[in-house]
């Protein structure tokens, strides 16, 4: 049986910022990578993110399959398509496997990338970088695991310099 | 006259970070970005850096003419090629024309490349992005400046997908 295969999607500034905070919306990234976003959403099974960035995106998620992940369950209605799970308390690996999805987009926020990176839920990167620098903000990671990789491939999205780096999680090292 | 060209040359992670902490030598980046490093230095007028960089770096740095960033220049003696200067008591584009330096090479650290971006210092940048992520660390810049910048060129330095991005700043946006 197929392993599941876990990749995660994100957009940076150039001084490696994800967001000005956990609240700003990722209106600031370029059509280009927004295209890229959607269409490779298209492809995976299901959608896992943080409370807070689904609460942003709600209405886009809406019509896909989202795995939400919080600390708080207790209030949240699951619905078809919609799951949320406090991965402390139940298995998130069980739960992928229990729904049979393969191929799992993570949307972030730092939070979500940071656990999937400690857990080894983390297979690959797809990573926009804006040519813009916000100075402070969120990072993609917030974890004492480092991690290596490889670069797949490297795509420059638009004229102004948007561009695209696809990378491989190296395991073992 | 020539206006001077100040260039930062940074390396940083896949998440960002230019070091752990401000005393993380970049012993950590490839020989392809040190080989780089190295040959863009030697095109520049002067190296400009901060003075916990220039304590970790002072040896491969004496033969090069330095301005070190410092708020303590008391204890601080200049020898020739080396000036130790306080930005907010004596300005630091004087000295640098004073001297007629032309392209000038900023090394960082993160105060450092925040400094010459908000004062309008800042022109290119050259950044080495390592496939490592750490998880923290210092960001390229801690500053409440956002800047638009423009990319000129995008190389790949090796096998394993260390890839040298070179940005120029975007003015009057």
């Amino acid at each position: 049986m197929k392993k599941p295969n876990y990749i995660a999607i994100a957009a940076t500034t150039i001084d490696g910022r994800i967001a000005k905070h956990s609240r700003h919306f990722s209106s600031w990234t370029s059509k280009e990578d927004k295209d890229f976003l959607h269409a490779i959403l298209d492809t995976c099974d299901v959608i896992l993110v943080g409370r807070s960035t689904y609460d942003m995106a709600k209405k886009p998620l809406s019509k896909r399959n989202c795995i939400v992940l919080t600390r708080d369950t207790a209030n949240k209605k699951d619905t078809p398509g919609l799951t949320y799970i406090n991965p402390t308390k139940k298995s998130l690996p069980q739960l992928i496997k229990k729904c049979d999805y393969k191929k799992i987009g993570i949307l972030g926020g730092e939070q979500i990338y940071s656990y999937c990176l400690e857990k080894n839920l983390l297979d690959e990167l797809f990573l926009t970088i804006e040519p813009v620098s916000f100075g402070f903000g969120l990072s993609l990671f917030k974890t004492k695991k480092l991690a290596q990789w490889k670069l797949k491939s490297i795509k420059k999205l638009n004229n102004k310099g948007t561009i695209l780096l696809h990378y491989l999680k190296s395991y073992g090292k």
